[in-house]
């Protein structure tokens, strides 16, 4: 079997493409699982595979649908960076015109745009603000608060990000807050509307970024902000930015196709 | 910039290689690094830099050269896993004809061979038995052997690997014993001859696999065997098997090309 791909990442999280305009490649769990190997495939955080919104089972449209797997074969609703580096590999390889895009994800229709020093912006839908939860990390507890953005997430203020101990999986109470697992996102204020950032995502560990994890973080951040104040948001991967217009997030940042070839099974 | 390459791995070492007969190409650390970055580059062990000898300057004879760099860009003289996938390429690139070659490396002349189900056998040189040292890991001693593989070995024998603690670097007694670091390797035998292996290399942790490491531990086991038998290696990453003959070693195992592609800066 060989298979053309093009690898892409942005802040950190990287992606296998996979452009299959008529829905034509049968992508089983153990195909994505061997693509995403990172010693024995190709390697990468997810698959982003590009089918015609016509030929997509799960979208009614002609927009370009966004099917994103996890490494693991897994569905996924959404992926933020996943979606811009998405964008990216539309706007590079001229399968839309212009630098603006819809395109068809299984949490609804989304934007993208496409700026002049070739950073992405992507709508992300509604942030929504929960319950005041608590976290544990490393033996230390943090007050948190829940934000929904299609998935969970509990944020932290902290004084240190660096000082937060993330080399196990934090826990949280009351236990029953979030029943499917929670991303733990730490950050610490610089200034009004600039966050430092870690995150541990559930079933991964710690990792480079995560765009919900970053919008959730904003989300907060710009409660104690002028409306059209942007929030950034500075982590491991790479330096993001979070508006909030029309009830909903934007998330704009890096992102870059790194390579292409053809894979051999 | 825009660079061809292609991606292979032996046992789950894996190498971006970069086919260059006039030795045209600049490798800068800083390039190395980029590529080998497991986020934002290609993502590899190391680098695979094929030169005709007629073109290295480190090399003097007509074969081709492999210029072997590790992730970090810092040189090293041999790796036994990326030498099998060097003639892996060669052979399936048809840059050799045959089944066959002889490769300068900066270790010496090496020979590579491929067999009819696939699998490559390298020479390795010499495995030198040396003094008895004690290890250390996870607050545990092991008594060990030291092998020289060209690079320096630490070999224990233990009744189980998977009980082994290799969460951080091993340390050794006498600490005079190893003046640029250890490579540690645990073994079990499971019979005559037939090893389960795990190992942690100095600088990069606990690996799939590691070739020379692997020859080291064969080398103690091999002297309890008749002269012509074979040792089996089971590592995280793949079955090898090692050979002594004239003198030296000789490593066998699986190697593959992954997939083949342009890299853009």
């Amino acid at each position: 079997m060989h298979l053309e791909f093009t690898k892409g990442q942005g802040a950190g999280n990287d992606f296998v493409i996979l452009l299959d305009p008529h829905g034509d490649l049968e992508l089983s769990d153990e195909l994505i699982r061997k693509l995403c190997d990172r010693r024995f495939g190709i390697g990468a955080d997810g698959v982003l595979h590009a089918v015609l919104g016509d030929y997509a089972e799960e979208w009614d449209g002609p927009e370009w649908f966004m099917d994103y797997r996890n490494a693991d074969g897994s569905i996924a609703e959404m992926c933020g960076n996943g979606l811009r580096v998405f964008c990216k590999f539309l706007f590079e390889n001229h399968r839309v015109p212009g630098h603006s895009v819809a395109v068809g994800t299984r949490a609804g229709l989304r934007t993208g745009q496409e700026f002049e020093d070739g950073s992405i912006e992507v709508s992300m839908g509604e942030a929504k603000l929960g319950q005041e939860v608590q976290i544990d990390a490393g033996g230390q507890a943090y007050q948190a608060l829940a934000v929904d953005v299609g998935n969970p997430h509990a944020v932290s203020y902290v004084s240190s990000v660096l000082a937060v101990d993330l080399s196990s999986a934090p826990t949280w109470l009351p236990e029953t807050a979030f029943p499917a697992g929670v991303n733990t996102e730490f950050v610490e204020r610089t200034a009004p509307g600039k966050l430092n950032f870690r995150v541990f995502e559930r079933g991964s560990g710690e990792t480079l970024a995560c765009g919900t994890g970053v919008v959730a973080a904003a989300a907060i951040e710009h409660e104690s902000l002028p409306e059209d104040q942007s929030v950034t948001v500075e982590t491991p991967g790479g330096t993001l930015q979070v508006r909030f217009a029309d009830g909903q997030a934007y998330l704009k940042g890096p992102a870059e196709l790194v390579f292409s070839g053809m894979w051999h099974d």
